[in-house]
């Protein structure tokens, strides 16, 4: 196949390496394994994970949740602060698939309970310091109230505690990410224990990738939720979550202009392909400067990048403007295709959609 | 209809409102108006300009110019440095419209005229500052390299200069714009007067929506081709290139948490809604901060922000968290629903797609 316009290529091999691996640290660390889907949204690679034996997920949205029960899913945690007003759509998928839903707020949960006809499973989110949503670790009056209509629901099942600590992704090292973690196993324990007599089975479901990358030992939690694993990208590299050759996902992207003089190529390549996310890195003259994707060399099994491997410095709707030094700018030719590690795969796939299998 | 999911709004009336204007300008200064439909990248939003009597438009890609001409447009350009390897599209394309493609150096000129079967008109792309890709303004050298290349051609017909100032993005008032313009036009008009006698149909087009909105005297180009101003943005805004009231594209989402102690209030609208673009703005301390998006009133044709607006500090994949005052957080319920002007109505709309009109 000869690329003449950007295109999403999956290292497939590497994929299914990736979710053989985390799937095996579940199973040492004896933890229900729910991926989150929401990083690749594709239905072939939900089969990846299927053939693997691999039937819980979760979505970020109740679209995703149609979707993938179409294809399907029967046991999905959509994990998202669900919005009452959706219950037509609610009552719909809880009628074929297992569903579970994230709460947040009594009143939410009061104002769904009237208008559920059919079983939801209920996890409360606790926020332990990652800030986005989620109930205080230590606001048991919220969760107390949450818990009483729970209690008197004729449909809501509660299924436990839920956490997404999104505060590793500004980690520097691994013993800040510990850190991090350690703190929420201990917060989620402490509800556990309070709460584990009412509620016999409830389990503590975490989720963020650099924790169940980088953390051998999960003791302490149930189950866990990470999506961008299957892929990594250029945030988790520099995260230190994945190595360069676990990285599973790529854009390739035709030469479109070159400028010598400038140190610059141009590909067609922009923010509809890769999304605008940006990476923060350290460049020579001690200062740090936004990337929005890095060139690599992708040769069989081996993936080359290094500090001056050529990057994006920008974006604009189409085109990326790439920074090379004098070496890469001479050999290069327009209608050469290079191939682009992207700052952020689940944004990038969710930019791109359709994917080549490489 | 009750919105309960992110849902992308587009007041119609002002969309029309802003075709008519532009193409009022562009009348009023004898110029050829060729809009660019990367902006919505809509059928149905095409046909508004259609029925204006508006027949020549400018596309980001040969996968648009195929999507266009299928519902019938017959004369585009596609404005971005084309790959010679995509000589099968080109030359599909060019079999029913008159397809006029960006050119920035001989060798790929060479390379696609190799494999042209049917007529295609080539713009020469200059630059004049903005750095991204076109030859420089004083480069003859080059810009004889081509044409000469397309004078011998069978099938190639050289149409003009071609630029995008993309650099008045980074201008901090009219007058720069105007400077950066002024420059454009007279380096322009340099080249116009090299080359007019030897290509007497030859014109001058230009681009971008600051210099199109804010510039009333459009003398010295023959064409314009801005693409935002149907929608504008809230980058357009702090640009000054556009009324608060001429804006026409929101996205309308649903509130799914609310932290009155933070003074943050939780969306369903993300990254996968907005796109990552954001806006710098000034802060009451005299810093600048990062935005994604403001929430704005929508009453009728009155649209309100203002300093204490609320507005999108930080998006993950589908949740995006508000900055808010007390009073805004102590009205406001899960379920009810915000309207948030994005920063990049461009990437905004490549990231929805779909759309409800208003």
């Amino acid at each position: 196949m000869e690329i003449t316009s950007p295109t999403l290529l999956v290292k497939t091999a590497q994929a299914l390496r990736n979710i053989k691996k985390m799937q095996n640290k579940a199973k040492a660390n004896n933890l229900i394994f729910r991926p989150h889907f929401k990083t690749h949204n594709s239905n072939i690679i939900g089969y990846w994970f299927k053939d693997l034996g691999i039937n819980k997920i979760t979505v970020s949205s109740l679209k995703m949740a149609e979707y993938f029960a179409d294809y399907g899913w029967k046991d999905i945690t959509v994990a998202i602060p669900f919005n009452y007003k959706e219950h037509v759509q609610i009552n719909c998928l809880a009628d074929y698939i297992a569903l579970n839903l994230l709460a947040v707020s009594d009143t939410a949960v009061t104002q769904l309970d009237k208008k559920l006809s059919k079983p939801v499973g209920i996890f409360i989110e606790i926020d332990t310091g990652y800030n986005r949503t989620g109930i205080k670790y230590d606001d048991f009056e919220s969760i107390d109230k949450i818990l009483n209509v729970i209690i008197k629901s004729e449909f809501m099942g509660f299924r436990g505690f839920l956490i997404h600590s999104g505060n590793t992704y500004h980690s520097k090292n691994l013993s800040e990410i510990q850190e991090i973690h350690n703190f929420t196993v201990t917060k989620m324990n402490d509800l556990k224990n309070r709460y584990i007599a009412q509620f016999p089975k409830l389990i503590l479901s975490i989720g963020d990738t650099p924790s169940c990358s980088q953390i051998d030992d999960l003791t302490g939690v149930d189950e866990i939720r990470p999506g961008n694993f299957v892929f990594y990208d250029l945030m988790q590299y520099y995260l230190n979550s994945c190595k360069i050759d676990e990285i599973s996902l790529f854009v390739a992207c035709p030469v479109i202009a070159v400028y010598p003089e400038r140190n610059e190529v141009v590909i067609h390549g922009g923010a509809v392909h890769f999304s605008k996310e940006f990476q923060l890195v350290n460049t020579d003259d001690g200062n740090s400067s936004m990337i929005y994707g890095k060139v690599c060399k992708l040769n069989d099994e081996i993936i080359e990048i290094n500090n001056t491997s050529p990057y994006i410095k920008s974006l604009s709707q189409e085109h990326g403007i790439i920074k090379a030094d004098d070496e890469f700018c001479n050999k290069i030719n327009i209608g050469d295709v290079l191939t682009v590690i992207p700052v952020h795969s689940c944004l990038t796939k969710a930019c791109m959609g359709e994917f080549a299998v490489i």
